[in-house]
Protein backbone atom coordinates (compact mmCIF):
# COMPACT_ATOMS: atom_id res chain seq x y z
CA UNK A 1 0.00 0.00 0.00
CA UNK A 2 1.21 3.62 -0.56
CA UNK A 3 0.06 6.57 1.17
CA UNK A 4 -2.03 8.70 -1.16
CA UNK A 5 -0.57 12.38 -1.60
CA UNK A 6 -1.99 14.65 0.38
CA UNK A 7 -2.31 18.41 -1.42
CA UNK A 8 -4.41 19.63 1.82
CA UNK A 9 -7.92 20.14 -0.60
CA UNK A 10 -10.26 18.61 1.98
CA UNK A 11 -8.94 20.13 4.96
CA UNK A 12 -8.04 24.24 3.34
CA UNK A 13 -10.53 26.54 4.43
CA UNK A 14 -13.10 27.30 1.46
CA UNK A 15 -14.61 30.68 0.23
CA UNK A 16 -18.32 30.27 0.53
CA UNK A 17 -21.15 30.94 -1.88
CA UNK A 18 -21.66 34.17 -1.74
CA UNK A 19 -25.07 33.36 -2.00
CA UNK A 20 -25.25 31.01 1.10
CA UNK A 21 -27.24 31.66 4.20
CA UNK A 22 -26.94 29.87 7.28
CA UNK A 23 -30.12 29.48 8.98
CA UNK A 24 -29.60 30.07 13.06
CA UNK A 25 -31.96 26.77 13.24
CA UNK A 26 -28.68 25.22 12.29
CA UNK A 27 -26.59 26.28 14.71
CA UNK A 28 -29.56 26.30 17.13
CA UNK A 29 -27.62 26.15 20.34
CA UNK A 30 -25.98 29.22 19.78
CA UNK A 31 -27.24 33.08 21.33
CA UNK A 32 -27.91 35.44 18.37
CA UNK A 33 -24.36 37.20 18.94
CA UNK A 34 -22.71 33.24 18.78
CA UNK A 35 -24.39 33.02 15.83
CA UNK A 36 -23.53 36.07 13.88
CA UNK A 37 -19.97 35.87 14.87
CA UNK A 38 -19.66 32.27 13.69
CA UNK A 39 -21.38 32.79 10.14
CA UNK A 40 -19.29 35.67 9.64
CA UNK A 41 -16.18 34.07 10.64
CA UNK A 42 -16.65 31.79 7.98
CA UNK A 43 -16.77 33.76 5.52
CA UNK A 44 -20.25 33.36 4.73
CA UNK A 45 -22.06 36.72 4.22
CA UNK A 46 -25.90 35.92 5.11
CA UNK A 47 -27.86 34.16 7.95
CA UNK A 48 -31.34 33.27 8.47
CA UNK A 49 -32.52 34.66 11.65
CA UNK A 50 -35.10 32.88 14.38
CA UNK A 51 -37.93 34.99 16.29
CA UNK A 52 -36.62 33.03 20.02
CA UNK A 53 -32.95 34.08 19.95
CA UNK A 54 -33.94 37.45 18.80
CA UNK A 55 -36.11 37.64 21.83
CA UNK A 56 -33.78 36.81 24.32
CA UNK A 57 -31.86 39.97 23.64
CA UNK A 58 -34.69 42.05 22.67
CA UNK A 59 -35.10 43.63 18.95
CA UNK A 60 -33.26 47.02 19.40
CA UNK A 61 -30.16 45.06 20.54
CA UNK A 62 -30.60 41.94 17.67
CA UNK A 63 -30.71 44.78 15.25
CA UNK A 64 -27.58 46.18 15.95
CA UNK A 65 -25.75 43.04 16.72
CA UNK A 66 -27.21 42.64 12.60
CA UNK A 67 -25.99 45.40 11.88
CA UNK A 68 -22.22 45.05 13.59
CA UNK A 69 -22.21 41.61 12.08
CA UNK A 70 -21.99 43.04 8.66
CA UNK A 71 -24.45 39.60 7.38
CA UNK A 72 -27.33 40.42 5.22
CA UNK A 73 -30.51 38.63 6.88
CA UNK A 74 -32.18 35.98 3.97
CA UNK A 75 -35.50 35.67 6.31
CA UNK A 76 -36.97 35.00 9.74
CA UNK A 77 -38.46 32.44 10.83
CA UNK A 78 -41.92 32.33 11.88
CA UNK A 79 -44.99 33.37 11.82
CA UNK A 80 -48.24 31.45 11.18
CA UNK A 81 -50.10 28.52 13.30
CA UNK A 82 -53.39 30.69 12.40
CA UNK A 83 -55.55 27.18 11.89
CA UNK A 84 -57.71 28.05 14.93
CA UNK A 85 -61.01 28.61 14.66
CA UNK A 86 -62.31 32.36 15.09
CA UNK A 87 -61.92 33.20 18.97
CA UNK A 88 -59.21 34.88 21.42
CA UNK A 89 -56.25 32.59 20.43
CA UNK A 90 -56.75 33.27 16.41
CA UNK A 91 -56.96 36.81 17.70
CA UNK A 92 -53.91 36.25 19.79
CA UNK A 93 -51.91 34.38 16.84
CA UNK A 94 -53.11 36.94 14.92
CA UNK A 95 -51.33 39.59 16.51
CA UNK A 96 -47.95 37.67 17.15
CA UNK A 97 -47.92 37.48 13.50
CA UNK A 98 -47.99 41.24 13.00
CA UNK A 99 -45.41 41.54 15.53
CA UNK A 100 -43.34 39.30 13.45
CA UNK A 101 -44.15 41.69 10.44
CA UNK A 102 -42.80 44.48 12.98
CA UNK A 103 -39.58 42.22 13.46
CA UNK A 104 -38.54 41.40 10.00
CA UNK A 105 -38.88 44.95 8.41
CA UNK A 106 -36.68 45.67 11.40
CA UNK A 107 -34.13 43.18 11.41
CA UNK A 108 -33.90 43.36 7.49
CA UNK A 109 -33.04 47.61 7.81
CA UNK A 110 -29.94 46.46 10.06
CA UNK A 111 -28.76 44.07 7.71
CA UNK A 112 -26.38 44.74 5.06
CA UNK A 113 -27.43 45.76 1.54
CA UNK A 114 -29.12 42.95 0.32
CA UNK A 115 -31.66 41.80 3.10
CA UNK A 116 -34.57 40.42 2.50
CA UNK A 117 -37.68 41.17 4.21
CA UNK A 118 -39.04 37.83 4.21
CA UNK A 119 -41.40 36.51 7.34
CA UNK A 120 -41.64 32.47 6.97
CA UNK A 121 -45.31 31.18 7.82
CA UNK A 122 -45.73 28.15 8.80
CA UNK A 123 -49.48 27.27 8.75
CA UNK A 124 -50.28 25.31 12.01
CA UNK A 125 -51.96 22.18 11.81
CA UNK A 126 -55.69 20.50 12.63
CA UNK A 127 -57.28 22.09 16.06
CA UNK A 128 -57.43 19.81 18.90
CA UNK A 129 -59.75 16.71 17.84
CA UNK A 130 -60.84 18.36 14.54
CA UNK A 131 -60.83 16.23 11.33
CA UNK A 132 -61.59 19.91 9.41
CA UNK A 133 -58.63 20.02 6.70
CA UNK A 134 -60.66 21.89 4.94
CA UNK A 135 -61.99 23.91 7.16
CA UNK A 136 -58.08 24.75 8.53
CA UNK A 137 -56.99 25.52 5.14
CA UNK A 138 -59.92 27.99 4.58
CA UNK A 139 -59.00 29.84 7.79
CA UNK A 140 -55.19 29.57 7.10
CA UNK A 141 -55.92 31.73 3.70
CA UNK A 142 -57.96 33.80 5.65
CA UNK A 143 -55.46 34.46 7.92
CA UNK A 144 -53.15 35.83 4.87
CA UNK A 145 -55.96 37.59 3.69
CA UNK A 146 -55.75 39.46 7.06
CA UNK A 147 -52.26 39.66 7.59
CA UNK A 148 -51.39 40.94 3.70
CA UNK A 149 -51.85 44.84 4.48
CA UNK A 150 -50.24 44.70 6.85
CA UNK A 151 -47.08 42.97 5.23
CA UNK A 152 -47.72 45.37 2.36
CA UNK A 153 -47.45 48.66 4.06
CA UNK A 154 -44.20 47.78 5.57
CA UNK A 155 -42.44 46.12 2.87
CA UNK A 156 -42.43 42.55 4.26
CA UNK A 157 -43.13 39.78 2.48
CA UNK A 158 -45.27 36.78 3.94
CA UNK A 159 -43.60 33.50 2.76
CA UNK A 160 -45.66 30.90 2.79
CA UNK A 161 -43.65 27.60 3.66
CA UNK A 162 -45.47 23.74 2.36
CA UNK A 163 -44.11 21.40 5.06
CA UNK A 164 -44.19 17.79 4.08
CA UNK A 165 -47.70 15.83 4.13
CA UNK A 166 -46.24 13.89 7.38
CA UNK A 167 -46.56 16.96 9.47
CA UNK A 168 -50.23 17.96 7.75
CA UNK A 169 -52.26 17.00 10.93
CA UNK A 170 -50.07 18.47 14.02
CA UNK A 171 -47.99 21.05 12.34
CA UNK A 172 -48.91 22.27 8.73
CA UNK A 173 -51.91 22.23 6.94
CA UNK A 174 -50.22 23.98 3.96
CA UNK A 175 -48.65 20.86 2.11
CA UNK A 176 -47.52 21.34 -1.44
CA UNK A 177 -45.90 24.38 -3.63
CA UNK A 178 -49.36 23.99 -5.88
CA UNK A 179 -51.53 24.60 -3.03
CA UNK A 180 -49.15 27.67 -1.40
CA UNK A 181 -49.45 29.29 -4.66
CA UNK A 182 -52.75 29.05 -4.80
CA UNK A 183 -53.06 31.09 -2.30
CA UNK A 184 -50.14 33.28 -2.59
CA UNK A 185 -51.39 34.71 -5.89
CA UNK A 186 -54.71 35.92 -4.42
CA UNK A 187 -52.53 38.59 -3.20
CA UNK A 188 -49.74 41.12 -4.78
CA UNK A 189 -46.27 39.09 -5.62
CA UNK A 190 -44.03 41.97 -3.04
CA UNK A 191 -46.63 40.72 0.02
CA UNK A 192 -47.10 37.08 -0.46
CA UNK A 193 -44.70 34.94 -1.77
CA UNK A 194 -43.96 31.26 -1.04
CA UNK A 195 -40.87 29.39 0.69
CA UNK A 196 -39.44 26.16 -1.32
CA UNK A 197 -37.51 24.06 1.18
CA UNK A 198 -36.33 21.10 -0.67
CA UNK A 199 -37.01 18.85 2.39
CA UNK A 200 -40.67 19.09 2.03
CA UNK A 201 -41.36 19.64 -1.26
CA UNK A 202 -38.55 17.02 -3.25
CA UNK A 203 -40.85 14.11 -3.59
CA UNK A 204 -43.61 15.92 -5.32
CA UNK A 205 -44.49 14.90 -8.62
CA UNK A 206 -45.29 18.64 -9.65
CA UNK A 207 -42.30 19.99 -7.97
CA UNK A 208 -40.78 21.09 -11.41
CA UNK A 209 -44.05 22.32 -12.97
CA UNK A 210 -44.56 24.48 -9.55
CA UNK A 211 -41.11 25.88 -9.11
CA UNK A 212 -41.34 27.20 -12.55
CA UNK A 213 -44.81 28.77 -11.52
CA UNK A 214 -43.58 30.44 -8.63
CA UNK A 215 -40.90 31.78 -10.45
CA UNK A 216 -43.18 33.01 -13.24
CA UNK A 217 -45.08 34.73 -10.72
CA UNK A 218 -42.57 36.36 -9.08
CA UNK A 219 -43.01 33.97 -6.11
CA UNK A 220 -40.13 32.55 -4.59
CA UNK A 221 -39.86 34.56 -1.70
CA UNK A 222 -36.77 31.90 0.06
CA UNK A 223 -35.23 28.88 -1.03
CA UNK A 224 -33.79 26.09 1.50
CA UNK A 225 -31.91 23.21 1.53
CA UNK A 226 -31.99 20.26 3.77
CA UNK A 227 -31.60 16.57 2.93
CA UNK A 228 -33.86 13.56 3.51
CA UNK A 229 -32.31 10.92 5.62
CA UNK A 230 -33.96 7.72 6.22
CA UNK A 231 -34.78 5.77 8.43
CA UNK A 232 -36.68 8.72 9.40
CA UNK A 233 -35.86 9.64 13.49
CA UNK A 234 -38.18 9.14 16.04
CA UNK A 235 -39.14 12.74 16.02
CA UNK A 236 -39.84 13.29 12.73
CA UNK A 237 -38.94 17.14 13.42
CA UNK A 238 -35.64 16.10 13.19
CA UNK A 239 -35.56 14.32 10.34
CA UNK A 240 -33.23 16.21 8.26
CA UNK A 241 -29.83 16.01 7.28
CA UNK A 242 -26.99 17.77 5.84
CA UNK A 243 -26.99 18.51 2.20
CA UNK A 244 -25.24 14.75 0.08
CA UNK A 245 -26.24 12.75 3.45
CA UNK A 246 -29.27 11.62 1.96
CA UNK A 247 -31.92 10.97 -1.01
CA UNK A 248 -32.50 14.72 -2.43
CA UNK A 249 -31.50 15.94 -5.89
CA UNK A 250 -30.11 19.14 -4.92
CA UNK A 251 -28.73 20.03 -8.41
CA UNK A 252 -32.49 19.13 -10.30
CA UNK A 253 -33.73 21.55 -7.93
CA UNK A 254 -31.50 24.13 -7.51
CA UNK A 255 -31.46 24.46 -11.18
CA UNK A 256 -35.07 24.65 -11.01
CA UNK A 257 -34.87 26.97 -8.93
CA UNK A 258 -32.18 29.47 -11.00
CA UNK A 259 -34.36 28.80 -14.09
CA UNK A 260 -37.58 30.40 -12.06
CA UNK A 261 -35.27 33.19 -11.98
CA UNK A 262 -34.49 32.74 -8.00
CA UNK A 263 -31.07 35.26 -7.36
CA UNK A 264 -31.62 35.71 -3.89
CA UNK A 265 -29.64 33.66 -0.80
CA UNK A 266 -30.25 29.88 -0.19
CA UNK A 267 -30.94 29.20 3.23
CA UNK A 268 -29.33 25.97 4.92
CA UNK A 269 -31.89 25.02 7.72
CA UNK A 270 -31.23 21.99 9.35
CA UNK A 271 -32.93 20.47 12.32
CA UNK A 272 -31.19 17.21 13.23
CA UNK A 273 -29.89 16.70 17.19
CA UNK A 274 -26.61 15.17 16.01
CA UNK A 275 -25.36 18.63 14.40
CA UNK A 276 -27.12 20.78 17.36
CA UNK A 277 -25.00 18.65 19.57
CA UNK A 278 -21.44 19.51 17.41
CA UNK A 279 -19.76 22.84 17.96
CA UNK A 280 -21.11 25.70 15.48
CA UNK A 281 -18.38 27.04 14.06
CA UNK A 282 -17.25 23.12 13.01
CA UNK A 283 -21.45 22.93 11.77
CA UNK A 284 -21.23 26.11 10.00
CA UNK A 285 -17.34 25.09 8.02
CA UNK A 286 -19.14 21.42 7.26
CA UNK A 287 -22.11 23.72 5.59
CA UNK A 288 -19.95 25.45 3.90
CA UNK A 289 -18.44 22.37 2.06
CA UNK A 290 -21.53 20.38 1.93
CA UNK A 291 -23.18 23.20 -0.02
CA UNK A 292 -20.43 23.89 -2.57
CA UNK A 293 -20.42 19.76 -3.43
CA UNK A 294 -24.54 19.55 -4.16
CA UNK A 295 -25.96 23.00 -4.81
CA UNK A 296 -24.82 24.45 -8.17
CA UNK A 297 -25.25 27.88 -8.38
CA UNK B 1 -74.15 11.94 40.19
CA UNK B 2 -76.65 9.33 38.72
CA UNK B 3 -75.52 6.12 37.02
CA UNK B 4 -76.11 6.57 33.25
CA UNK B 5 -78.76 3.68 32.02
CA UNK B 6 -77.04 0.64 30.25
CA UNK B 7 -78.53 -0.34 27.16
CA UNK B 8 -76.24 -2.69 26.31
CA UNK B 9 -75.92 -0.81 22.83
CA UNK B 10 -72.51 -0.14 23.02
CA UNK B 11 -71.71 -4.24 23.69
CA UNK B 12 -74.11 -5.95 21.68
CA UNK B 13 -72.55 -7.54 18.91
CA UNK B 14 -73.19 -5.76 15.47
CA UNK B 15 -73.89 -6.43 12.28
CA UNK B 16 -71.00 -6.11 10.05
CA UNK B 17 -71.39 -3.78 6.72
CA UNK B 18 -71.40 -5.89 3.98
CA UNK B 19 -69.14 -4.08 2.06
CA UNK B 20 -66.28 -4.65 4.82
CA UNK B 21 -63.28 -6.44 4.17
CA UNK B 22 -60.75 -6.70 6.93
CA UNK B 23 -57.35 -6.83 5.25
CA UNK B 24 -55.19 -9.96 7.09
CA UNK B 25 -51.96 -7.54 7.70
CA UNK B 26 -55.10 -5.90 10.61
CA UNK B 27 -54.10 -9.02 12.35
CA UNK B 28 -50.88 -9.79 11.37
CA UNK B 29 -49.93 -12.38 13.24
CA UNK B 30 -53.12 -14.74 12.71
CA UNK B 31 -52.62 -17.93 10.25
CA UNK B 32 -54.08 -17.77 7.00
CA UNK B 33 -56.77 -20.06 8.35
CA UNK B 34 -57.15 -18.16 11.91
CA UNK B 35 -57.79 -14.82 9.91
CA UNK B 36 -60.85 -16.56 7.45
CA UNK B 37 -62.12 -17.88 10.56
CA UNK B 38 -61.70 -14.86 12.83
CA UNK B 39 -63.33 -13.06 9.96
CA UNK B 40 -66.24 -15.02 8.96
CA UNK B 41 -67.27 -15.71 13.17
CA UNK B 42 -67.28 -11.77 13.14
CA UNK B 43 -70.14 -11.94 10.15
CA UNK B 44 -67.52 -10.01 7.81
CA UNK B 45 -68.27 -10.86 4.55
CA UNK B 46 -64.50 -10.07 2.79
CA UNK B 47 -60.64 -10.50 3.66
CA UNK B 48 -57.99 -8.79 1.58
CA UNK B 49 -55.02 -11.19 1.66
CA UNK B 50 -51.58 -11.31 1.68
CA UNK B 51 -49.00 -13.34 -0.08
CA UNK B 52 -46.73 -14.43 2.99
CA UNK B 53 -49.40 -16.03 4.76
CA UNK B 54 -50.47 -17.77 1.41
CA UNK B 55 -47.12 -19.38 0.90
CA UNK B 56 -47.05 -20.48 4.05
CA UNK B 57 -49.72 -22.40 3.45
CA UNK B 58 -48.90 -22.88 -0.22
CA UNK B 59 -51.27 -21.65 -3.40
CA UNK B 60 -54.13 -24.42 -3.16
CA UNK B 61 -54.31 -25.36 0.57
CA UNK B 62 -55.05 -21.61 0.42
CA UNK B 63 -57.50 -21.30 -2.24
CA UNK B 64 -59.35 -24.46 -0.65
CA UNK B 65 -58.89 -22.28 2.89
CA UNK B 66 -60.59 -19.39 1.33
CA UNK B 67 -63.47 -21.32 -0.53
CA UNK B 68 -64.49 -23.37 2.85
CA UNK B 69 -65.03 -20.19 4.64
CA UNK B 70 -67.06 -18.73 2.15
CA UNK B 71 -65.44 -15.35 2.17
CA UNK B 72 -65.28 -12.62 -0.76
CA UNK B 73 -61.38 -11.99 -1.45
CA UNK B 74 -60.92 -8.12 -2.12
CA UNK B 75 -57.33 -8.12 -2.85
CA UNK B 76 -53.75 -9.89 -2.52
CA UNK B 77 -51.38 -7.68 -1.26
CA UNK B 78 -48.81 -7.12 -2.65
CA UNK B 79 -46.55 -6.79 -5.71
CA UNK B 80 -44.40 -4.16 -7.17
CA UNK B 81 -41.14 -3.07 -5.59
CA UNK B 82 -39.70 -2.66 -8.98
CA UNK B 83 -37.79 0.61 -9.41
CA UNK B 84 -34.48 -1.27 -10.27
CA UNK B 85 -32.00 -0.29 -13.19
CA UNK B 86 -32.27 -2.97 -15.53
CA UNK B 87 -30.44 -6.60 -13.95
CA UNK B 88 -30.93 -9.55 -12.24
CA UNK B 89 -32.43 -7.34 -9.67
CA UNK B 90 -35.18 -6.12 -11.76
CA UNK B 91 -35.88 -9.50 -13.75
CA UNK B 92 -36.44 -10.94 -10.37
CA UNK B 93 -38.53 -8.75 -9.10
CA UNK B 94 -40.67 -8.85 -12.51
CA UNK B 95 -40.53 -12.49 -12.11
CA UNK B 96 -42.12 -12.39 -8.49
CA UNK B 97 -44.75 -10.16 -9.92
CA UNK B 98 -45.87 -12.70 -12.73
CA UNK B 99 -46.21 -15.06 -10.01
CA UNK B 100 -48.21 -12.73 -7.99
CA UNK B 101 -50.49 -12.11 -10.76
CA UNK B 102 -51.49 -15.45 -11.10
CA UNK B 103 -51.90 -15.81 -7.48
CA UNK B 104 -54.16 -13.12 -7.36
CA UNK B 105 -56.19 -14.78 -9.99
CA UNK B 106 -56.37 -18.19 -8.25
CA UNK B 107 -57.22 -16.97 -4.80
CA UNK B 108 -59.89 -14.44 -6.75
CA UNK B 109 -61.61 -17.67 -7.75
CA UNK B 110 -61.51 -19.22 -4.62
CA UNK B 111 -63.77 -16.47 -3.25
CA UNK B 112 -67.12 -16.42 -2.99
CA UNK B 113 -68.77 -14.54 -6.03
CA UNK B 114 -67.55 -10.40 -5.75
CA UNK B 115 -64.25 -11.69 -5.62
CA UNK B 116 -62.00 -9.07 -6.65
CA UNK B 117 -58.56 -10.47 -9.01
CA UNK B 118 -56.76 -7.07 -7.37
CA UNK B 119 -53.37 -7.19 -7.05
CA UNK B 120 -51.94 -3.92 -4.99
CA UNK B 121 -48.43 -2.95 -5.70
CA UNK B 122 -46.25 -0.89 -3.98
CA UNK B 123 -43.55 0.94 -6.14
CA UNK B 124 -40.51 0.12 -4.20
CA UNK B 125 -38.42 3.19 -3.45
CA UNK B 126 -35.13 4.82 -4.63
CA UNK B 127 -31.94 2.47 -5.51
CA UNK B 128 -29.46 2.47 -2.71
CA UNK B 129 -27.51 5.68 -2.89
CA UNK B 130 -29.63 6.93 -5.59
CA UNK B 131 -31.17 10.09 -5.66
CA UNK B 132 -32.79 9.97 -9.44
CA UNK B 133 -36.62 10.13 -8.51
CA UNK B 134 -37.88 10.75 -11.76
CA UNK B 135 -35.40 7.81 -13.27
CA UNK B 136 -36.78 5.17 -10.53
CA UNK B 137 -40.69 6.99 -11.27
CA UNK B 138 -39.99 6.00 -15.10
CA UNK B 139 -38.68 2.34 -14.19
CA UNK B 140 -41.76 1.48 -12.32
CA UNK B 141 -43.74 2.98 -15.17
CA UNK B 142 -42.30 0.94 -17.40
CA UNK B 143 -42.59 -2.52 -14.81
CA UNK B 144 -46.26 -1.28 -14.99
CA UNK B 145 -46.28 -1.91 -19.08
CA UNK B 146 -44.33 -4.93 -19.20
CA UNK B 147 -46.76 -6.77 -16.66
CA UNK B 148 -50.12 -5.01 -17.73
CA UNK B 149 -50.53 -8.04 -20.56
CA UNK B 150 -50.31 -10.63 -18.44
CA UNK B 151 -52.33 -9.34 -16.16
CA UNK B 152 -55.00 -8.65 -18.12
CA UNK B 153 -54.63 -11.79 -19.56
CA UNK B 154 -55.89 -13.35 -16.50
CA UNK B 155 -58.45 -10.94 -15.49
CA UNK B 156 -56.51 -9.73 -13.00
CA UNK B 157 -56.39 -5.78 -12.21
CA UNK B 158 -52.43 -3.94 -11.33
CA UNK B 159 -53.84 -1.68 -8.51
CA UNK B 160 -51.27 0.82 -8.24
CA UNK B 161 -51.04 2.30 -4.36
CA UNK B 162 -49.49 5.58 -4.07
CA UNK B 163 -47.86 5.61 -0.56
CA UNK B 164 -47.52 8.97 1.50
CA UNK B 165 -44.55 11.06 0.36
CA UNK B 166 -42.99 10.15 3.75
CA UNK B 167 -42.14 6.71 2.21
CA UNK B 168 -40.94 8.17 -0.74
CA UNK B 169 -36.85 7.92 -0.50
CA UNK B 170 -37.21 3.82 0.86
CA UNK B 171 -40.61 2.63 -0.06
CA UNK B 172 -42.53 3.94 -2.64
CA UNK B 173 -41.63 6.65 -5.83
CA UNK B 174 -45.23 6.82 -6.27
CA UNK B 175 -46.88 9.95 -3.90
CA UNK B 176 -50.21 10.60 -5.31
CA UNK B 177 -53.44 9.87 -6.81
CA UNK B 178 -52.87 12.03 -9.51
CA UNK B 179 -49.50 10.35 -10.02
CA UNK B 180 -50.77 7.09 -9.75
CA UNK B 181 -53.41 7.70 -12.57
CA UNK B 182 -51.12 9.26 -15.42
CA UNK B 183 -50.11 5.95 -15.63
CA UNK B 184 -53.23 3.69 -14.92
CA UNK B 185 -54.40 5.47 -17.38
CA UNK B 186 -51.71 4.52 -20.60
CA UNK B 187 -53.37 1.07 -19.76
CA UNK B 188 -56.99 -0.65 -20.29
CA UNK B 189 -59.06 -0.18 -17.10
CA UNK B 190 -59.71 -3.81 -16.67
CA UNK B 191 -56.16 -4.19 -16.54
CA UNK B 192 -54.24 -1.12 -14.73
CA UNK B 193 -56.28 0.99 -11.87
CA UNK B 194 -55.27 2.37 -8.28
CA UNK B 195 -55.73 2.37 -4.62
CA UNK B 196 -57.44 4.54 -2.50
CA UNK B 197 -55.88 4.16 1.15
CA UNK B 198 -57.11 7.26 2.97
CA UNK B 199 -53.94 7.00 5.17
CA UNK B 200 -51.52 7.70 2.51
CA UNK B 201 -53.79 10.14 0.46
CA UNK B 202 -55.78 12.03 3.17
CA UNK B 203 -53.54 15.09 3.42
CA UNK B 204 -53.19 15.78 -0.49
CA UNK B 205 -55.48 19.80 -1.17
CA UNK B 206 -56.21 17.63 -5.15
CA UNK B 207 -57.96 14.60 -3.18
CA UNK B 208 -61.22 15.31 -3.90
CA UNK B 209 -60.81 15.88 -8.00
CA UNK B 210 -58.55 12.52 -8.02
CA UNK B 211 -60.89 10.77 -6.27
CA UNK B 212 -63.52 11.43 -8.52
CA UNK B 213 -60.84 11.97 -11.99
CA UNK B 214 -60.34 7.88 -10.81
CA UNK B 215 -64.05 7.04 -10.49
CA UNK B 216 -64.63 8.65 -13.80
CA UNK B 217 -61.66 6.49 -15.55
CA UNK B 218 -63.25 3.68 -13.58
CA UNK B 219 -59.81 3.58 -11.88
CA UNK B 220 -60.63 2.71 -8.01
CA UNK B 221 -59.82 -1.26 -7.74
CA UNK B 222 -59.28 -0.47 -4.11
CA UNK B 223 -60.67 1.46 -1.31
CA UNK B 224 -58.93 0.95 2.06
CA UNK B 225 -58.92 3.43 5.11
CA UNK B 226 -57.32 3.52 8.47
CA UNK B 227 -56.74 6.54 10.62
CA UNK B 228 -53.68 8.54 10.65
CA UNK B 229 -52.72 8.80 14.53
CA UNK B 230 -50.36 11.39 16.29
CA UNK B 231 -47.65 11.75 17.03
CA UNK B 232 -46.45 9.06 14.21
CA UNK B 233 -44.08 5.97 16.25
CA UNK B 234 -40.78 5.45 15.58
CA UNK B 235 -41.20 3.44 13.25
CA UNK B 236 -43.18 5.34 10.42
CA UNK B 237 -44.67 2.20 8.98
CA UNK B 238 -46.55 1.31 11.94
CA UNK B 239 -48.29 4.32 12.04
CA UNK B 240 -51.45 3.58 11.21
CA UNK B 241 -54.40 3.69 13.54
CA UNK B 242 -57.92 2.42 14.03
CA UNK B 243 -60.86 4.83 12.40
CA UNK B 244 -61.74 7.47 14.87
CA UNK B 245 -58.24 7.50 16.83
CA UNK B 246 -56.42 10.28 14.40
CA UNK B 247 -57.11 13.09 12.14
CA UNK B 248 -58.81 11.84 8.98
CA UNK B 249 -62.40 12.82 8.00
CA UNK B 250 -63.74 9.69 6.65
CA UNK B 251 -66.82 10.93 5.99
CA UNK B 252 -66.10 13.20 3.39
CA UNK B 253 -63.68 10.84 1.64
CA UNK B 254 -66.17 7.78 1.74
CA UNK B 255 -68.73 9.98 -0.40
CA UNK B 256 -66.40 11.01 -2.72
CA UNK B 257 -65.40 7.77 -3.57
CA UNK B 258 -69.05 6.47 -3.14
CA UNK B 259 -69.32 9.51 -5.66
CA UNK B 260 -67.27 8.47 -7.95
CA UNK B 261 -68.85 4.89 -8.48
CA UNK B 262 -67.00 2.79 -6.29
CA UNK B 263 -69.16 -0.43 -5.37
CA UNK B 264 -66.48 -2.93 -3.77
CA UNK B 265 -65.70 -3.86 -0.56
CA UNK B 266 -64.25 -1.35 1.44
CA UNK B 267 -60.65 -2.99 3.11
CA UNK B 268 -59.46 -2.04 6.73
CA UNK B 269 -55.70 -1.97 6.25
CA UNK B 270 -53.72 -1.27 9.92
CA UNK B 271 -49.84 -1.69 10.32
CA UNK B 272 -49.88 -1.09 14.50
CA UNK B 273 -47.88 -3.27 17.23
CA UNK B 274 -50.56 -2.54 19.94
CA UNK B 275 -52.89 -3.49 17.65
CA UNK B 276 -51.14 -6.33 16.25
CA UNK B 277 -50.56 -7.05 19.95
CA UNK B 278 -54.24 -7.90 20.65
CA UNK B 279 -56.64 -10.77 20.20
CA UNK B 280 -57.26 -10.97 16.47
CA UNK B 281 -61.25 -11.87 17.23
CA UNK B 282 -61.21 -8.76 19.58
CA UNK B 283 -59.90 -6.82 16.73
CA UNK B 284 -62.29 -7.76 14.08
CA UNK B 285 -64.38 -6.72 16.26
CA UNK B 286 -63.45 -3.38 16.98
CA UNK B 287 -62.77 -2.95 13.11
CA UNK B 288 -66.46 -3.97 12.93
CA UNK B 289 -67.27 -0.72 14.91
CA UNK B 290 -65.42 1.51 14.44
CA UNK B 291 -65.82 1.09 10.82
CA UNK B 292 -69.42 1.25 11.24
CA UNK B 293 -69.22 4.69 13.39
CA UNK B 294 -66.80 6.26 10.84
CA UNK B 295 -67.66 5.48 7.16
CA UNK B 296 -71.00 6.01 5.78
CA UNK B 297 -71.84 3.48 2.98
Amino acid sequence: MTTPPTNGLNTAPQQPSTRLSVNQATIKYAGLGEALRVVRDTGVQSIGLWREPVAEVGLPEAARLVTDSGLRVSSLCRGGFFTAVEGPTRRASLDDNRRAIDETATLAAAGAPGSAAVLVLVAGGLPDGSTDLTGARARMRDAVAELEPEARATGVTLALEPLHPMYAADRAVLSTLGQALDIAEQFPAEAVGVVVDTFHIWWDPAVAEQIARAGASGRIASYQVCDWVTPLPADVLLARGMMGDGHIDFATLTRAVTAAGYTGDVEVEIFNQKIWDSDPAAVVERTVRAFAETVPL
